[in-house]
C-alpha cells in the first residue's frame, strides 16, 4: 500500500491538527474539493470528541500538484487559519531526506538501505555516518556516502559538531541505526530535524544500557525492541513502533542479542517508513500513527 | 474501541457504496455536518481510483438520533441518488439479533456467549438452534433461550423449514458456530439474512470435510481457521476474518483439532463483532472489512 | 500433546536436577530401561555444559506402574543420590489438586474451569475460593465448590487464616485468576505449596498496580501479560509464560484492559497447564519450561 | 541457540531411525557415554509407542572428535546394526556445502548471504547459480563465486546439465531462492543431494504459479510462505517450515507480492538453518523437524 515513486506523483498528504469541533472534516474534503483533488485516503483520530484534540491525515490526488499548491496552501491557511487548527502540505512525489547514524552493527542499517533500494523507502539518503569504518564498503556498495566521524574519549562535543555540520540543511530527519554513543542535549536541540532510535527492549521495561543482559537477568520468555523520537531523557521519547520475539531458558543473553536483531530491523523499518510517509503525528510524549499494517 | 451499549446511544453509521468520482468524501461529510452530525470514525476505500468503486463507512454522533434519521434519509437520497451510490444508515444503539446454530462443540459457542455477557458483541441473541441437546444447559445459563432441532437422516428439509420458521423474522444474521449440518440451497435461499460460518482450516486449505486430518496428512507447520459468509458454493463464500496456529510433527490429528479450537473461537469472534458493527461489507466474492485491529 | 486422563494411566514424569557430569543421561536412561519403563518424552537442559547445572524432564510408560513405583524410587535413591542429584517421581495418573483463588474478573477463571472440563488440564480444583460473590453461580454450573470468603478493611490476617485453614492439606498449587488482593509474606510462607500469578503486564514493565493506565500514560504499542510464581517481592517471582497484543492510539486505557483480559487468560492457562504437566523447574529467580509449545 | 563455528569443535550430531522399541534412548546414550561422549541435546520422537518408528538427534561433545570418529561409527554398527536401526553421525565443526540457485529476486538470496556472513548458518556457500545477471555483484561482494547459467528457450536441458557439471561433488544441499525455473525430473533424479525450495504461499493452499495473484482473487486474509524439500511433483514435497503475514482488501497483489517477499526469506532462513543443523529428518512426505524455536 506504499505509494511508490510513479504513483506518489501529484499526491500530497495533508496532516490537520487543532481542537475537535464539528465539520472538520466537512471543511477539509469540500476544501479538497474545490481544488479538484481526490480523496485517496482518510484517517482521523480524536481524543476525546467533548473538547479534545484531532488529528487528521489525508492523500489526496490533485493533476498538475506542484503549480497547484501554493493556492491550496492560501485556502488551508483561510479555511483551518480561523478554527484555530494546524497543517502541514506535504508533496508525497518529494522524498524526505534521511540520514542514516550507526556503529558497528549493519543489521539495521542494511535493512534500511536494502528497502530503500528495493523502492520501499520514500526517502533519500544523502549520508550515512559512523563512528567506526567496518560498515563503509557495505554502504558504498549501495551507492550512499559513507563518512566516518571519530568518536573516542570521553568528549563527544567535536563528533557532534562534525555531524552537525554534515547534517546541516542536507536532511529532513536523522535514523539511529544502532548507533550507540549517547547525544548530547545541546545536540539534539540544535539539530533541527526529528530523530528516530531503535532500542532493544520492549520499553520501558530494561531502559539504559545491555537489555538484553538484564532480561536474560530477569528471565523474560519475551524479548522485543522499540523505536521511539529521540528527546532529551533518555528512552523516555514517544514509541512509534514495538515488537517482540519469543525466547527460552535456554538461550544466553548473545543468543538473546542474536535473535533480538531481526526484531530490531523490522521495528525500525516500519517505523520509518511511517515516519516517511507522514504517517506519524507527535503528540506530547505520544504518537498517533495512522498505519497502513493490515 | 467497540462502542458499548452507552457510548453508541445516538451513534450512526452510514455505508456508502458506488462508483468512485471526485467529491464523494466532501459530499457525505457536508452532509453530515449540516444534519448536526459529528464524524467520530472514517474510513474508506476504492478498489481503483480510476473509475473503481467507491466504499465508505462513516460513524457520527447525532443528538436526539432517533427523531432525526428519517430527515437524514432524506438527505441521503437526495445527495447520493443521483450519483449512483447506494447507501445503509443504522442506529448503532439499536442492537442486531443474532441467532447461533451449533451442534455438540461447545467452543464458539460459549465465546460468543461469554463475550456478549461481557458487553463486547452489539446484539442480542433471541436464540440458540442446535441438533443436539448436549449444551442446553450452559446455554440458558447466560439466559438465552435454547431451541432443539432434531436432525437425523439424510433428509434435512424438516429440520430446516423449522428452523426456518424459528428465524422468520426475528433475527438480522445467523452465526454457524461448527454447526456440523450442511444447509441446502434451498435453506440458504429463503433465510434472508447474512449467514456467517466458521470453517476449520485456512480456505482455501483443505475445503470440505475433516480438515484437521487433511492438514496432519499433508504434513502442514501451520493450522488455521476461516469465518467466511455462506453462500451456495460450499467453503467459497467472502472470507471475514482468519488466523492460524503453530503445530509440529508430535501432534496427533486430535491434537491439531484441539489447538484449532482456539483459533477457531477467535477468529468467529472477530468476525461476528466486525458483521454487528456493520465494519464489513460483502463485494462480490470479497470482503472489505474497516476492521478496528491496532 | 497434552496427555489427557486415560493416556496418563501408567505413565510417570521424573524430574533429575542437579550437577552437570558425564553420563546422568546414560544413567538416568539405563534406570528406566532395567526398571521397564519405555521413554515417551526426555527434555534435558544443562547451564553450563562446564560446571553447571543439569535438569532432565522424562515421560515413561511403564505396565503397573502403581505398584513398581517404590521400587523405581529406591534405584533413584541408589542411582542418584551418590552424584549429587535430585530427584521427584510422580504418576501422571494422578491430576494435581488446584484451587483458584479469583475476585470479580471472570475472564482467567472461566477459561480454567472450561479448560479443565474439556478435559485439557489435567487438574482437580477441590474449590474456587474469592473475596467477592458474582461468580459464584458459574463456578457451581461447572460442578466446582465455591466458597465466598470476605476479605474487607485492612487487616487480611483473618481472611488469610480462613484461606489457609480452607487449602490446608487439601491442594497441590494454588493459582490466583486476577486475585485483587495482594498476599502477606506470613501467609506466603504458611501456604507450603506452589502459588501461579498472573500479571497484567509484559513485566518488569509496568510493576505494581494499574498497568494498563501506566501503558497508556507511557503510549507503548503492545501490552502483556506475565505469569509468574508469587514470591515475597511483589511482581519479581519467577515467570513461566508472557504473552503480548497490539495496541494503538485511539485505545483507551479501558480498552487496553478489554483486550488484555484475552492475553491474559491465555497466559495464565498455558502457566497452570504446563505446571500441572510438570514441564516447569524453578531454578533461583528463573525457570526451566520444557514446553511442547510446537 | 546456533553453535558457532568454535562451539561446534568437537561435536557430533547423531541421528538415529528405526522401529520404536524399549531401550532405544538406554542403548544411545550409554554408547556415547562408553566413548566418553557427553550429551549437550537430545531430541526423540516416536510416531506411536506401541510399533511406530523411533527417531532421535543428540548433540555430544567428544574431546578430540576427528580422532574418535571411526571408533564411535564402528560402535553404533555394533550397537544400532542388531536393532535395525538406521544412523547418521556428522561431525558439527564440519560444515555442510550448500548452493544457491536464484533468479532476479533478490530478497531471500541476499538474507541468507547475510546471515552466513553473520556465522548465523553453518555452511559455506561454493557458489551462487543464476539465470540472471543482476545479482552477480551483490554476490560477489559477499565474497562468493556467482554463475550465470542461461536459461532461455523451452529446452532446459543444457543449462541443467551445466548446472549439474557445476555442482557434481562440490555441494551437500541446494536451496532454490525464488528460483524461477521448474527443475526436470531428470535433474532431480541425478543431482544426489537434497534440495531445498521457498514457495510463496501457505502449501496446500494456491499450489503452481502466481500464488499471490489466487490469494488476491479469492480475497484471504493472511498470505504464506512455505519452505519444502523438492520432489517430482511439483509443491508437493516435505513441508520443513511455514509462516503467514495478514493483508487486507486495500492490498493490490503487488503490494501482497512485497509483503510476502518478507515472509519467504524468513521462512527460508530458517529452514536452511535447520537441515544445516540436521534438525529435520525427513519420514515418507513428512518432516520431523527438531527446531530450537522457543
Amino acid at each position: 500500500m506504499t505509494l511508490h515513486t510513479d504513483a506518489r506523483r501529484n499526491h500530497a498528504c495533508l496532516i490537520v491538527h487543532g481542537p475537535d469541533q464539528p465539520g472538520i472534516v466537512a471543511a477539509v474534503s469540500a476544501l479538497i474539493a474545490r481544488n479538484e483533488g481526490n480523496i485517496v485516503t482518510l484517517d482521523q483520530y480524536s481524543d476525546n470528541p467533548q473538547g479534545g484534540e484531532f488529528f487528521q491525515r489525508v492523500v489526496f490526488h490533485r493533476a498538475d500538484l506542484t503549480a497547484t499548491m501554493p493556492a491550496i496552501e492560501a485556502d488551508l491557511e483561510k479555511t483551518l487559519g480561523p478554527l484555530g487548527m494546524t497543517w502541514v502540505l506535504t508533496d508525497q512525489s518529494v522524498p524526505k531526506r534521511m540520514a542514516i547514524l550507526a556503529s558497528t552493527s549493519d543489521h539495521c542499517l542494511l535493512e534500511l538501505l536494502w528497502r530503500h533500494r528495493r523502492g520501499e523507502l520514500p526517502v533519500t539518503i544523502p549520508m550515512v555516518i559512523s563512528n567506526h569504518t567496518n560498515t563503509a564498503e557495505d554502504v558504498r556498495s549501495f551507492g550512499i556516502p559513507f563518512v566516518h566521524v571519530h568518536s573516542q574519549g570521553p568528549d563527544k562535543s567535536a563528533a557532534e559538531a562534525e555531524i552537525l555540520k554534515l547534517l546541516d540543511g542536507n536532511v529532513d530527519f536523522v535514523v539511529l541505526a544502532r548507533y550507540m554513543q549517547i547525544l548530547s542535549e545541546d545536540f539534539l536541540a540544535k539539530i533541527g530535524v526529528p530523530v528516530i532510535n531503535i532500542h532493544h527492549s520492549f520499553l520501558p521495561a530494561f531502559i539504559g544500557a545491555a537489555p538484553y543482559k538484564k532480561a536474560k537477568e530477569r528471565g523474560v520468555k519475551l524479548i522485543g525492541a522499540t523505536s521511539h523520537y529521540v528527546t532529551a531523557d533518555l528512552d523516555e521519547g514517544p514509541i512509534i513502533e514495538q515488537d517482540v520475539a519469543r525466547v527460552d531458558h535456554r538461550m544466553t543473553a548473545a543468543d538473546l542479542q542474536a535473535r533480538g536483531a531481526y526484531v530490531e530491523r523490522a521495528v525500525l523499518s516500519r517505523a520509518v517508513q511511517w515516519h516517511a510517509e507522514d504517517r506519524v503525528i507527535r503528540h506530547g510524549n505520544h504518537t498517533i500513527v495512522f498505519s497502513d499494517r493490515p
